[in-house]
């Protein structure tokens, strides 16, 4: 049983003085402490007084081994910052450095109030070893790049179908699994089917970057040389039977207002990426738009390379300021929508809604507690303001997922700290000597 | 004696196994370790291992009592947050409310390394009294509001006189002080030429808001029936011989090339508020352009009311990566440069550019100790990248201010953190009441 001083049960349902109470790995009650106390009284209680609790925070994109190369480059043009820094890097990955590199954002999405995440990598049975052992929930795919190459293609459909096999489920079932094409202009058309028709047969996700800079349509004729004319690449993608409801849909910077209609009607989830799309000059999606059009969109941070962390604390405080500037209107995209992104609308996006996103009966016990007792969430007026625009990352205090608690007062128990820092820093040097000789 | 795996002098000199040697309140000698250690073997040694030092951080504009609002309005138009929410508040304000919030802002300034900072507001020796029990470095200014009426204006100046003389020096010398004309919307121009006549007869600086949006033009119009015609406010306000190298103007977001360069010739001092811009939606300042023409700017997150925190490290993220999308140029603002508009762009602001900002020989020991040993910071590839765009305000374990330690190992030394809260929450629910009453 959880005790909290708040509990926010959903962002438009918080309650004072309240209590969740678990059983094994989910919610079996929730309601006011002084309804509930007598019926379970015998319950081990983690107690909440003067903290607020609420449901963990869902990274819906990243590229969690990425960690690895944090702060490796930044302020540079994004064609060079991938020729000249990230793939050299890349080419010289080994699998177990993708579990170091796992571990860590791991390590740091634990600590910072995220309890589920979706990720797109290469080596992903490796990714979930970590995820297993650091206790969180997450939806992996393996990053497919085709590039029209018929044999590269045949290779990536084998990885991915290798680790869907090979992953779905594990962890008791924490990790998910989806196929993961890249992006529009790093698969053919044909392929991007293709792999659509083999997702559906696993009946899993497709996890895909879409239009996350303004040239992506050109990218896109200069690969395949198919001229999108008028079109931009939502009505494209959607022309070719990819998109429905299980497909979770990356950035979503450059898109029409037609488009934005096609992306609530077929029920896509956006991850928007507001730290990296500001970070790599990508531009500001028009959230607002998707939300008062009913698109389902969630919170994320993309990798570490390109934020570079991935503290869903912050990407809620600059996901709720940058569209008020943008928009020119103070009023859009407020609080308490933004706390539905991060975590109804993350639930969704790794296609989890039934399981997790709010504390209500019947879900899964991912909860997360902040200690209210600090400078900068002092006074308290408005406990969902404080979530978004004052808490960060390291309020978080407590992090229970699955039922289990993964950190109690700031102690990680999943986890040795120390060795995951010092077996992260050594990974990333070898990677990079590796890479420079 | 302070010694650091890296000692950031400067921005652009950093240094490893360096010490950075104080006696009293100021640097004697900096260096590597293995050239200076024999020499001061005797003195006292701050251990930063596995630390990075550098120069405390500027929080160059805020209204350090409106912690107090903290999260009370969000999301709102701004006229109607003012004349709803907050003026409604600021009428009951007593002077000891001014004291509760500046010594709650003290405290997270503090935590957060920040150890100097431009503080505009009401009943300001109540402010002056935290600054000097929090150990804080910090510009005093009484903001003046006119409106035209002759009367009120005098007793505006009598008050910011009767500042300036009672609290420039105090805390050994920690406090200064200057006028602060609120804005040119709110100060007639007859009044702005009085206040900056009187200004420079006491030897202090101005601290003002000006161009912070985009119909500021007209709200000159309305309140003084001036038509600037195709003039902006800092063409306007150029013309009445108001600006110079002692100006510390907050905002600047609506400003031509022309208005830029009229900045940078005059040596004009902005204070930079990117997340109060954003949530206020006022817009993006051009920041890259006024560095591009040589404009001193300095960082600053106005008062926690716009914010709602007071935490540099937020906003050094947040300047980093705004710009690079509203300017579609990855390139523009770089680690080094915030670091350097958080650093000696503060100290210039404040006009203490002798005396802080660096790291050399001669300054004062305004120093902060980031600890590297946590994973949003592993691994380490650049010292800035991650100070920048990595590190958090929790991350400072070591605050030291005029040669005196405020903050060692998280520990505040100098204010009972429990008590500061406690205090500034009743006294919120207080000033409340009686504003709801």
């Amino acid at each position: 049983m959880v005790k909290g001083s708040f509990v926010v049960v959903r962002p438009d349902k918080v309650l004072r003085d309240a209590v969740v109470v678990v059983e094994d790995d989910r919610i079996v009650d929730v309601g006011k402490e002084s309804e509930l106390k007598g019926k379970y009284n015998r319950y081990e209680v983690i107690d909440g007084k003067g903290k607020v609790v609420f449901p963990g925070l869902v990274n819906c994109h990243t590229h969690a081994a990425m960690t690895l190369f944090r702060g490796y480059a930044d302020d540079m043009v994004l064609s060079e910052w991938l020729t000249k820094k990230i793939w050299p890097i890349e080419a010289h990955l080994k699998p177990e450095d993708v579990y170091v590199g796992t571990l860590l954002a791991c390590l740091e999405m634990l600590k910072s109030g995220t309890t589920a995440f979706a990720d797109m990598y290469f080596y992903m049975d490796e990714a979930a070893k970590a995820i297993v052992e650091s206790g969180l929930r997450a939806v992996i795919s393996h990053g497919m790049i085709e590039l029209g190459n018929v044999e590269k293609g045949e290779k990536e459909i084998r990885e991915a179908e290798r680790i869907v096999k090979s992953c779905q489920g594990l962890g008791d079932g924490r990790v998910t699994t989806m196929f993961g094409p890249h992006a529009p202009y790093t698969c053919s058309p044909e392929y991007l089917q293709k792999v659509k028709e083999i997702a559906e047969k696993y009946g899993v996700g497709i996890h895909i970057h879409l239009a996350e800079t303004k040239d992506e349509v050109n990218k896109v004729k200069e690969a395949f040389g198919i001229d999108l004319k008028n079109k931009g690449v939502i009505e494209y993608i959607n022309e070719l039977g990819i998109l429905d409801s299980s497909v979770l849909a990356a950035h979503v910077v450059w898109v029409s207002e037609k488009e934005i209609k096609i992306l609530a009607e077929k029920n896509v989830k956006v991850a928007h990426n507001p730290v990296s799309n500001l970070k790599l000059a990508s531009g500001v999606a028009p959230v607002p738009q998707m939300l008062r059009t009913g698109v389902s969109v969630g919170l994320a941070t993309d990798g570490a390379a390109s934020n570079n962390c991935l503290d869903m604390f912050e990407e809620m405080k600059v996901a709720a300021i940058v569209h008020k500037a943008y928009n020119f209107d103070p009023t859009v995209v407020s609080a308490s929508e933004i706390l539905e992104m991060a975590t109804t609308g993350g639930a969704k996006a790794l296609l989890l809604e039934k399981d997790i996103g709010t504390l209500e009966i019947g879900k899964k016990a991912d909860i997360v507690i902040v200690d209210l007792k600090k400078p900068r969430l002092t006074p308290l007026h408005n406990i969902v303001s404080h979530l978004v625009y004052a808490a960060k990352g390291d309020d978080v205090c407590t992090v229970i997922v699955d039922g289990k608690v993964l950190m109690e007062n700031h102690v990680v128990k999943v986890l040795d700290e120390n060795k995951v820092m010092e077996l992260a820093q050594k990974t990333a040097e070898d990677l990079i000597s590796r890479a420079q000789t």
